[in-house]
């Protein structure tokens, strides 16, 4: 069982900066996401586009901030589980809880913080029957190493910027990649649409436009699928592959969190905004897109402030009595839980001439 | 009589980044500041040192928070009245604000937003008699612009950074400097305690130390100030100067705003954090360090938080009965009052191949 302080659900921008403020306190975290990175929104539906409203950032691409993020909390050296769905809430009877992901891994922790977002990203699933067996079997709805993919047949459906940069990128790895859209217009960044167009036209990526991926066939594993083209002229044509991958984007679902018993409103977690952002479950925080209160402002700024805040009621929780005098990190510094180190050059104190 | 919709009181980090959030409400902001230059504590206190507890900023300094912020409001054209203290607030019938400053400028708005930090900051004045006699007569606490002491005799009384670094600099540019300083040990950063060194033993900074300038003597303006030796041996020095510099450090005095009828608590101001940040005055807000609610906490990056969400509500002060509808500045991009605009590269929609 992974055992931390702080264990945190969404490893968003809210949830990553929670381990900084934690650190400052001297507090360990743990994260869990469904994706297979971190970053949640920042990372999975908009990397590469600006945002204009971080504080002291002009401009900053929101893959950027993540990275950024990521650097800031390294010396606090939080653990991640990654790709799996926490799915149920335990409470001890020391008031501790234990939180298990779809997958078993169990968690163990005395404050538990919610900052899930609009809620964990599952893939869109084409309407194909028979589909969720082949599940592991060849069908993946994200791409967590493309390796896998070497010398392969693939087979991506979609029409965005996801199954535009995987047919690229696995143009040059797998042995054959056919892209299935089902209208003719691909929507994406202008150099992703056009790279796609100049592999399409060397063969090196197989399109099929106005078409849709309507069967899937194999025995133990994803053999063949069959793509049925809207002219009804041109019939159904059967591609073999080792790989079906419909890249349709992920909605967010707010999912098990929802039967934890907390008081919802508006699919966001209710809180108590004028004191801790916790929720009606003593040591369950929720912070960042995924509380309300009146006045919130669903900005990743506002997740910054509710992390720091949350933070000191936590210390409270675990360290009942102690107490905890705020230093500015000017002037304290920063203490890595890796031994680093980072404090302002100190001032001298000596005579002149 | 200087008109905005929203009048800031104090240029700290919290009052210029409520400039960008009502400037994407497309509300005009001024400023006022006690200080000569923007960035309240951040300026003037800690230019030089990094901060680490910005979101998304492993460490910046402190001058260059205040560098970044100021670029990305320039779009929103605040306006400035630095140099002058908020002396008086006075509400119209119509329930606006004109504030009215120390030297007479005036300010006229819907909604005031109080953020005053810890105060105006004052200089700290040496016990002189008759030093207030000599002030705009050869006596300055700040130093504004170096060149007015071109070929000038300048004494200055520190021992800290700040009158280091002038000292330093003032060398090239008076005819003559003096650095007085009550004790033998300068505090300050090593690279600026060396330089001071040398250019000491080069005679071109008059060193006095374990000595306080006790008189200043003058007609019209400052002549000549009476240096007294700790070691009384030495007795007393008359130097001729035209100008005298004690740079003793500013403190911060909340100052006039205490009088203006506001709830204080602890030297702040008390507001609703459960909401807008509002004080007990309908239209009046305070936001950073100057507020004060349950588990506020004086950082930065609350300040920001607390801008944010302030600005929602004075546009429905501002503009009663219109709906705004929020939009992402990933999604909606930055519209400048300067007509320049910031967006994310459109994504096109188009065939391939
Ligand atoms: C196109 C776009 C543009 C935007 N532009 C801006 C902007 O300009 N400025 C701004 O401030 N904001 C903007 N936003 C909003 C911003 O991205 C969000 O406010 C921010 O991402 C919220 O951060 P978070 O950490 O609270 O949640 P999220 O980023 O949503 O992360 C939550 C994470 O929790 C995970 N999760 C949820 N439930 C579970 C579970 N049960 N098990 C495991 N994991 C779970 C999810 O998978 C997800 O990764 C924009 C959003 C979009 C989509
Ligand atoms: C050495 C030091 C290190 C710090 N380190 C950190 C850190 O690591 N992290 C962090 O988050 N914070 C840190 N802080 C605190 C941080 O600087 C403050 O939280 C921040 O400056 C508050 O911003 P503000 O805009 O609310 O107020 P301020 O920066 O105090 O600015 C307020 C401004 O209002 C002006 N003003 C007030 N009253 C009037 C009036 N009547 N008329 C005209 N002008 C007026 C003042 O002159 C001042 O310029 C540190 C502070 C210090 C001193």
């Amino acid at each position: 069982m992974i055992q931390t302080d702080i264990l945190i659900i969404g490893a968003g921008p809210t949830g990553l900066f929670t381990v900084f403020e934690a650190g400052l306190l001297k507090l360990k975290c743990h994260l869990i996401d469904a994706l297979p990175q971190p970053g949640g929104q920042c990372s999975e539906i908009y990397p590469k586009k600006p945002i204009y409203d971080i504080p002291a950032f002009p401009e900053i691409l929101a893959g950027q901030l993540i990275d950024n993020l990521m650097e800031q909390i390294g010396p606090f050296n939080p653990g991640f589980t990654l790709g799996e769905r926490a799915e149920t809430l335990d409470r001890q009877d020391d008031g501790s809880f234990i939180v298990t992901t779809n997958k078993g891994t169990r968690h163990h922790a005395r404050v538990v913080v919610i900052a899930g977002g609009l809620g964990s990203f599952e893939p869109r699933k084409p309407p194909i029957d028979s589909i969720t067996d082949f599940e592991e079997k060849g069908v993946s709805y994200i791409i967590k190493d493309p390796e896998t993919y070497r010398n392969k047949k693939v087979v991506i459906a979609g029409g965005g910027d996801s199954a535009l940069d995987w047919a690229i990128y696995l143009a040059d790895v797998a042995s054959e990649v056919s892209l299935v859209h089902r209208r003719k217009e691909f929507r994406g960044a202008l150099d992703s649409v056009e790279r796609a167009s100049e592999l399409a036209k060397q063969g090196k990526i197989k399109l099929y436009t106005e078409a849709e991926v309507k069967k899937l066939y194999g025995d133990e594993h994803l053999e063949a699928v069959v793509i049925r083209h809207n002219d009804t002229d041109k019939g159904e044509t059967y591609v073999e592959t080792n790989a079906f991958i419909p890249l349709f984007g992920l909605s967010p679902k707010l999912g098990p969190i929802g039967d934890w018993g907390l008081e919802i409103e508006k699919n966001a977690i209710k809180v108590n905004n004028a004191k801790d952002y916790q929720t009606n479950i003593p040591g369950v925080f929720a912070i960042g897109d995924v509380n309300t209160y009146e006045g919130k402002l669903k900005l990743i700024l506002s997740g910054f402030h509710e992390a720091a805040v949350m933070c000191q009621y936590a210390y409270q929780i675990i360290n009942p009595g102690k107490r905890y005098v705020m230093k500015y990190t000017t002037v304290g510094g920063v203490e890595g839980f890796d031994g680093s180190r980072k404090e302002a050059k100190k001032e001298v104190v000596q005579p002149i001439a």
